[in-house]
């Protein structure tokens, strides 16, 4: 039961530069400490340049790997809608938003080599193969080096396997999984986690083990390539951090996946 | 009094893709059958993903260059308002847009080769030795290659020039000039020459000559790289077409400088 | 044949003030000219609060009675497209609408008498209850005096008579209407129709006759308070035009109907 | 040395509804407990339709009188930044954002009654005659029963004054002021006062007395309608209830002004 070379190490990942203006969105400075990969939204859905200067800025000081947070362009929904945009209109946002990350990136010197969807698109990128696809293309388009992370299975992580784009499988620390290895819906009891110690023991074996522990108590097998936690609040932050001391006691180091 | 080699052939340039969402601004195709390069506003003061997306995919069918037009971050004003920006502020609202205009441009197959700042940021870049800084600093930050293409004189061309970028020197087709190679303000008589054939005529002479002619009748030597024509009005497009009709008669190619 | 003093009169309304910023859609200038109601775009699909005050102050000049036109917030999409907004959320963002163009018409002296629904959230208040329920709603707690301009089948009228508000029945002066009264799909041929003199005549036959002409050639009444005509296209005002024309030579005067 | 009858109650009034969207600015349910007054973010620098609602409704509840806060159409830079706009535009928008409020005030049954500049309008509003003519023409246009809630010296209050506007004077609980009455500025050491209790104890006695206590230890009489205090930090909030402790202990009641 001793961690094998591929679980000698593991990606925490958090989605930040989250404000807009004067508005924040979270504890960035707090959560850049815990994690090793920065999710940084690209000022459609939330975040500007100068923010997102700032928290491309702070990883590198700090070796945080970066990777563009492509949202729709959704300032007062916060990303969180689906709204009725097609299939090119979606390739061509989704460009947009990681050649900005790569502009501001490589501008601040700490160049971007991920993408994860954000918010409804990253949920349709699971079950809507159209929305999917459109993903996939701009990324493929734009850079064919960067890195697609989001959920192992559902269609963007097929659909950029098919188009040779590399992909990285991320689980969440906070949420309860089905037999079938979907998040459990949060309308339903259960569905998110609250215990920070619980969270954290139960993240350490799922790295150990290699799958992920799904409500009936079985283990699915899983490559896992990072762990999604928080920092929207203190409370996560806190979880976050727990998750991050009982890995690293356990010998596994919190590194980029990328 | 034969054009050497060196104006063989000469650029015409256009502000392109100024529309948003459902409003047009111009008549882009009509233009984009004129020019050699497109300068395509980047999302900020005009232009969004769809309408660059169409623009740049436009201007490669045609073989016309393109470049990324970056202006304040202003809708409402067009990019034509000095706003309170700081100059860390401006480096990384321009480095933003390149980057957004090289993701999108990149996607469709065509990516951009040059940089024109618009509007107040463009009228700045040439007075304002911090605002020029800035927009220089983000253009080499993100891509050393971007040429610079705006006002000969003024301080964004020679700070461009002293950090070793390449710089592309503009001339208006339909503007007076002063004894001093500056553009005659709007608000004097005679600032904007309105004759078709008359502006032609000029703009073959200019090039011919290797510089502007002022308005006291002289000419002031100016290497002319590009020359900026107006799309925006029935009779711009009848301007521009007139001046390329004039130089392609004369033997003088029409092709994009970069 | 002699129309009855019921038709001596009936009113033309037009969409206005629907540019934003530098952008224009239309000639509101001309259109003004013609009809007798506008219905003004209040600054979050279309319109800014410069435009709004222009658009009344000039309807004002010519005794042309104004409407606030509210849409979804969706400056990017014209408000045509159907958003992911709640009942609550619609009635809020009304309300704002609503009491920014109250705001605005008071201001030049020309305050507003009613509120037609613009774009997607015009159509879902014909065919979906809840969005037509948090519009009037809306209304009816923002101003009781206000008449909702509309559809004259639908959910939204409807409600707003059994809310006790009073309503104006609109028509379309270029759209084909099915047996029950509804629009022809834009989607099936004959369903807009192009021919200004044909139009301008199925017009006043229909005034006359005191309701519309379906696609199978019968007459369905309905009591006509307003025909909508457009202002965007060259074409539409020479249509508009000859509308007014027909009417007033056939004795009908273009008169608001609030 | 008891208080007069003038002085047997005060206003405390205080920012609200700054949040946008998704993003939150303070802690409106605390402060609500608190003051009588709530200036409400119109939309244009903050707040939105649903935001302007909620606390519309919270402030109804708990007996709280609300006013319009507009400020310059600029959500990224929170209204902090003085933009170039014409007084013509000035008027417009703040007509626009009064009429707003006006709709969503009454659509929640608890219309506002006064109106209060924010942030860099505010500021001009004091200094700048032409912005200070601009919003209180716009105000007297739209609704002369409004209240105009700013600075007691300045350009804002005189013209309103010579228009025939009522107008309250504000002093801010938490700022020291100059022998001539005006806020030492946030430069200059002293300028903002931190402790609780005698930010407090300051406040009293300055009511007691009938004017602002400056910073060269004079009293300077003043009549003081309502007194600002912020609720965008814990420590904010604690010195708010610190201030309406003291008060109310010493017998003054903390009542709107309008």
């Amino acid at each position: 039961m001793n961690p094998t070379s591929a679980t000698r190490s593991v990606d925490l990942n958090s989605d930040l530069g989250e404000g807009f203006g004067a508005w924040k969105m979270g504890d960035d400075n707090a959560i850049l400490e815990i994690v090793s990969s920065a999710n940084v939204a690209c000022g459609m859905h939330a975040g500007d340049p100068h923010i997102m200067a700032r928290t491309f800025s702070r990883a590198k000081e700090l070796g945080v790997a970066v990777g563009a947070h492509p949202g729709y362009p959704d300032l007062w929904g916060f990303g969180r809608r689906e709204l009725p945009f097609s299939a090119t209109e979606i390739e061509q946002f989704v460009a947009y938003q990681v050649g900005a990350a790569k502009g501001i990136s490589t501008y601040v010197g700490h160049p971007i080599t991920y993408v994860k969807p954000h918010g409804a698109l990253g949920n349709l990128s699971q079950v809507d193969e159209t929305v999917a696809g459109a993903i996939v293309r701009a990324i493929a388009a734009v850079d064919r080096e960067l890195v697609l992370l989001t959920f192992p299975d559902g269609h963007a992580t097929r659909i950029a396997k098919e188009m040779g784009l590399r992909t990285c499988a991320e689980i969440f620390a906070d949420r309860a999984y089905t037999a079938e290895g979907r998040l459990v819906s949060r309308k339903l009891p259960g569905a998110v986690l609250h215990d920070c110690e619980e969270v954290a023991a139960r993240v350490l074996r799922m790295v150990h083990a290699g799958g992920v522990e799904t409500m009936d108590g079985t283990l699915l097998p899983m490559e896992i390539g990072s762990i999604c936690v928080h920092g929207d609040s203190p409370g996560a932050i806190q979880m976050a951090a727990a998750i991050r001391t009982r890995l690293t006691e356990a010998g596994i180091a919190i590194k980029p996946f990328a």
